[in-house]
């Protein structure tokens, strides 16, 4: 492989080169990380958008209509699904994928679905990749859709510029059940299916619990992504976010927005490399487990044993 | 509080020792490390069950009749039962543990509920604290109950001495789908409301998958939990694998699968540690994440000086 000219090739806009170098990332390919850093200085410019929400809210329609947006205004797209399809949970998902095709004969959007399951929680270091990957492919705008289930979820969004959480009518009383959770992660809240019964009791608490929020003041719109209705208002508040982003002055926040994103990508690469380490084959869990099934030691002494035989604490004060 | 007092009054089997204790892991209190210690040396002859499968599959029918075998067999159980409940999933799994208030008023029957969310990593550990002090409290059988869902479950499963797959007839698409996934978990595999159509043909998949498996044999039984009809044969394939558990005959494997059981918990828990180390307050982070949006460092770089400036690598041959 010559990672050199795929890296040129995909820092071009190659959608193989593209495909390629996801491959890699997704099979925790050596030469993913040397790519990385080949096509790291041309990082920076895409808008990186979490989109999550409960299954059957219609996250997948709404990203339609986010993507025809773009699109009208020439910008390229690049949507990541996280997919949870699995042998335990079946392929809902995969159905709302397939509706997306209408993009996909559409060269300036890329579409492709990751698997949820087999990272050993190195998923969202996976998803930050990704991203950086269509990034220097120079995608303008990055969708990641996540179905907000399970911890991992919301390690995504953490790598994202700003998040919309997509709900409908008729959950009123779980949302209300768990207020703070909610009310964590979204920049924008979408009331979708905003025709059926139920949209204006539900805008109404959403508002009610950010009305409670401390220095963020996140947005609530009512759309009806299939009949294409209330895009518009919701594609304000990100171009808004979006622009901040792309602003170079200082006032704009732009940077905060930035390095919060970093921080994430940072923090999730820094955990899956901490997992890889501690995954490693050796003997020692093997004698840890012996001592422990013998009453000879304590599952959380094994545990210490175990990080130590990997790693040495770093004396405080020095670096 | 007094620690030792706790213990003392847990390892009596005390119901409300019980439930400060799991409080205090869940709070990850500092007292929780201090309590596990102190019950350490009680641990040992808890069969521990892992019960998973997608939503809807009647997993909670499923456990209240294994409950009911048990008591019948006047042995104490525990029921931990991991709710993915969140604002953004809904409370359908909240409906089901309603069901099982048959058993509350049991007293040899212990219901706890776990949310599967905001344990940063460390859920699995949890868990298995909480396998640890119902264990010290003298109980025989432990279910633990998790959703299909996203890898937490399967790091969860991995603790397990044994674990039931639950599904139902109608989703054989989706188990065809993935087959090495879902065959990779399950010691026994459940056809729950066998008596919809497909239950034959689910079985027959389940058999053929299971055929091409090396070195492991599971099982696949039709339930149909809420008429109590084929729970027999289920028990009875439990109850081997128990009865291989308290064996103290080397030649039952019976250390074997307490020895998997614990290196599972041993990995988890490092797991754990390893995260809260990287997840402290620091500058480096910040630091970090500045030189990352100036460019001046990729991000791969920036997660490996990040694990630096927690860790020392040990050199290779030395401990």
């Amino acid at each position: 492989l010559d990672t050199g000219n795929l890296a040129s090739n995909l820092m071009r806009g190659d959608r193989r080169a593209i495909a390629k170098a996801i491959t890699l990332v997704e099979n925790d390919d050596p030469e993913a990380a040397r790519l990385l850093r080949k096509i790291g200085p041309k990082l920076g410019d895409a808008f990186v958008l979490g989109v999550t929400g409960p299954p059957g809210t219609g996250k997948s329609s709404f990203i339609d209509r986010l993507v025809e947006y773009y699109r009208k205004k020439a910008l390229v797209v690049g949507v990541v699904a996280i997919d949870p399809t699995s042998p335990l949970t079946g392929g809902a998902l995969l159905g709302d994928r397939v509706r997306m095709v209408d993009h996909t004969m559409d060269r300036g959007v890329f579409i492709r679905s990751m698997a949820s399951r087999g990272w050993q929680g190195g998923l969202s270091a996976a998803v930050s990749d990704v991203i950086q990957i269509l990034d220097a492919a120079g995608t303008d705008v990055i969708i990641v859709e996540t179905v907000g289930i399970g911890q991992s979820d919301t390690d995504i969004i953490r790598v994202a510029h700003a998040v919309a959480v997509v709900l409908m009518p008729g959950m009123g009383d779980d949302v209300q059940a768990s207020k703070a959770g909610l009310m964590e992660i979204g920049d924008l809240y979408v009331v979708n299916k905003a025709d059926l019964p139920g949209a204006d009791e539900l805008v109404v608490d959403l508002l009610s619990m950010a009305r409670d929020l401390k220095g963020r003041d996140p947005s609530v719109l009512k759309v009806c992504a299939t009949k294409r209705e209330g895009i518009d208002a919701v594609v304000m508040v990100l171009e808004r976010i979006r622009s901040k982003l792309l602003s170079s002055s200082p006032s704009d926040g732009g940077r905060e927005i930035r390095l919060r994103s970093v921080r994430g990508m940072i923090n999730e690469l820094a955990k899956k490399k901490a997992f890889a380490r501690l995954g490693e084959k050796s003997n020692s869990v093997e004698a840890l487990a012996e001592r422990v099934v013998d009453h000879r030691l304590t599952i959380g002494d094994a545990a210490d044993a175990l990080l130590k035989a990997r790693w040495r604490p770093r004396r405080a004060g020095k670096r």
